[in-house]
């Protein structure tokens, strides 16, 4: 086999692919790796999943292998719907809560359309909803000492005719925000003045420190798409097991448009994550969950501030955020051997509060205090 | 909690959910469970995958359960760079073969592209064409009694200045026709003269019952992106994970877009397809898969003729076409007891063979009598 090209390359790819560049989480675990950093980067658990999930993986062994139904398997359509308190037939499950956003962000707008989203922003809210040929339209939230305050007036304000949808992730990435009901509400009113879909990113559900967070599908039932992942929710990222649960009547052309995404989610682990799904409720596992998490954000946020940092103690999620004034996580990761997420990955070129940086605490104690041991040596040279 | 709309639901979803029809393999597959057939429609194998497979998911149980790199585990791009010749830098490691294309359609064409691909075509090709903005065209392959010729001319016929890729599947579903070097070479020149990308969906590529199908990067590595699938290979469909090798130098723009579609690939699967790709070979499973199919597909298109059909002996892949004028496949898998495709699932509105019918082999033996027997009642109705 002649593997040289017998002619030129052909021209270049779509312009598109001037979205594809390596994600600022990408690129942190690479660089962890290769410097034997502690990875409080990509927002990952360091360990396993609970043993319920592996051991309903060997039970289903050779039962669930090939295609189910775009929509997802019955069992596990059965299992969410009743987790979620929605009907079965309102489910569609997607490869991981990425693929959910993708799908939702093909079904609901595209060229000339906004979406209405909070920035700082997970990643990849803004490129999928440049593939889908729609403007990304970013509203504040501000920065206090003591946490994030959605910009809700910034928000309303930005509303135009041209906008479909608001996109909302709660509890929130990075900031940890937890969206009281006050707030929630403000955004259910606002979206049904000016007729937006509402796309409730709730992959965090069930992570949360204080107050739970409301679900949005409970507020406005006809017009939220409630994302969720079992990455998550199960510590198992890698699964790749999602879920879109829709408002009535519309979830079968959701499901229509996966099947070109994806055609359906992976079989033996749908099969393992229906039978795990009741299993975490029962037997507490978000509980201790919280609680385990909880206290290593207590560790993480007391550790950061006694060294002098600005922090802002999350409400939910897997994350914190804190001021470094002057810290460069590249110079970080190399000299300091510690990963974090610059604050510049969640903002528009140029716009990020300075010294931003998001640490991730799903991680075992032993690895929050070695970073928090080495950050206070890198900062002090 | 109120499940009651307070509001009228929003507008409109989206122009492109008009795509989103229900395919014709999830309806046959449905109404196969609904009425107890013999399901020869939708493409996967009747059993379990290979113990090897399944012995390689449990023995990874618990070691690859977190987020992989977008490109794919480090172990998976290693075995596929070996089993396909090229440089693991060369690969990306998607959600089955669908996601791909899809990814592909991303990242090669757009608004105001063209897409060659030859008709009868794969249900997924055009919606993805769509969804990317480009303009799916097809070429004939033309049914003669003996078998299907790809038209060639009429392919290069259709070549215009905006036609920026060629989409060949070989083996070629429905038609099971595996193209012969000749008509690759043509392809290939085709693509060269007028700087065509050529997307090779070689997802059946071990899967041929006569000459072994040429892999189209080996002809042209320069312009080729190869789509192959795990769930076809290693009969377990629903695992999810599929692959493409991309021309040197462009495959971090494709994981790059692959991330925003879901990510990465579902993790303990890609551990477990890792181990047993290399024993895939080792073993000769390949070769068992093609004796086994082969003589399934003998069974099955000497029954057929043996019913006065007109069949195609196919070349590859799991399936076989007939002509069964008049014959109704709705009407078939309600009153006749077996499910197979219409043949317009593969065709432009209105254009499809009087009676096409494409029928899946890929089930047991017993299953392909059963059906046998039931069309003959059926027949002579
Ligand atoms: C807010 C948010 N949404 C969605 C996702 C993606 O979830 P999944 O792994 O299920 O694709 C993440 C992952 O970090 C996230 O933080
Ligand atoms: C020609 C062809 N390409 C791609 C696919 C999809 O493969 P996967 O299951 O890996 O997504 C199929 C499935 O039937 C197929 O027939």
């Amino acid at each position: 086999m002649d593997n040289s090209p017998a002619v030129a390359p052909p021209r270049r790819l779509h312009a598109r692919t001037a979205l594809a560049a390596e994600s600022a989480f990408s690129v942190m675990s690479r660089l962890a790796v290769q410097y034997g950093a502690v990875n409080l980067g990509q927002g990952f658990p360091a360990g396993s999943p609970p043993d319920f999930l592996l051991e309903a993986l060997s039970r289903q062994a050779g039962t669930a292998d090939q295609y189910t139904a775009p929509a997802g398997l019955p069992a596990l359509r059965g299992a969410l719907a009743q987790d979620l308190n929605v009907a079965a037939d309102q489910i569609t499950v997607t490869c991981g809560a990425t693929e959910a956003l993708h799908t939702l962000a093909d079904a609901l707008y595209g060229p000339g359309d906004e979406v209405l989203m909070f920035e700082p922003v997970f990643d990849i809210y803004r490129p999928q909803a440049l593939l889908s040929g729609a403007r990304p339209v970013l509203a504040p939230m501000t920065l206090a000492p003591d946490g994030w305050t959605p910009g809700l007036d910034a928000l309303e304000a930005l509303v135009t005719p041209r906008t479909r949808a608001l996109l909302v992730n709660n509890p929130h990435n990075p900031s940890g925000h937890v969206f009281t009901r006050a707030e929630l509400e403000r955004l259910v009113a606002l979206a049904r003045t000016h007729d937006l879909w509402i796309i409730a990113d709730e992959v965090y559900d069930e992570l949360y420190f204080g107050e739970a967070p409301a679900p949005l599908r409970t507020l406005a039932p006809e017009r939220t798409f409630t994302v969720g992942s079992a990455g998550k929710r199960l510590e198992a990222t890698g699964w790749r097991v999602g879920w879109i649960a829709s408002p009535a009547g519309v979830a079968a052309q959701i499901a229509g448009l996966h099947q070109w995404a994806t055609f359906c989610a992976p079989a033996p682990l749908q099969a393992a994550v229906a039978a795990a799904l009741p299993l975490a409720r029962e037997t507490g596992f978000y509980d201790d969950l919280r609680r385990s998490y909880g206290a290593r954000m207590r560790l993480l946020a007391s550790g950061l501030r006694s060294l002098g940092l600005d922090v802002q103690t999350p409400g939910g999620s897997y994350f914190i955020t804190a001021l470094a004034p002057g810290l460069d996580p590249r110079h970080l990761v190399e000299h300091g051997g510690v990963a974090v997420i610059p604050g510049r990955a969640f903002y528009a070129e140029g716009t990020a509060p300075d010294g931003l940086i998001r640490l991730a605490f799903c991680k075992p104690p032993r690895d929050l205090l070695l970073a928090l041991e080495r950050l206070e040596r890198y900062l002090q040279a």
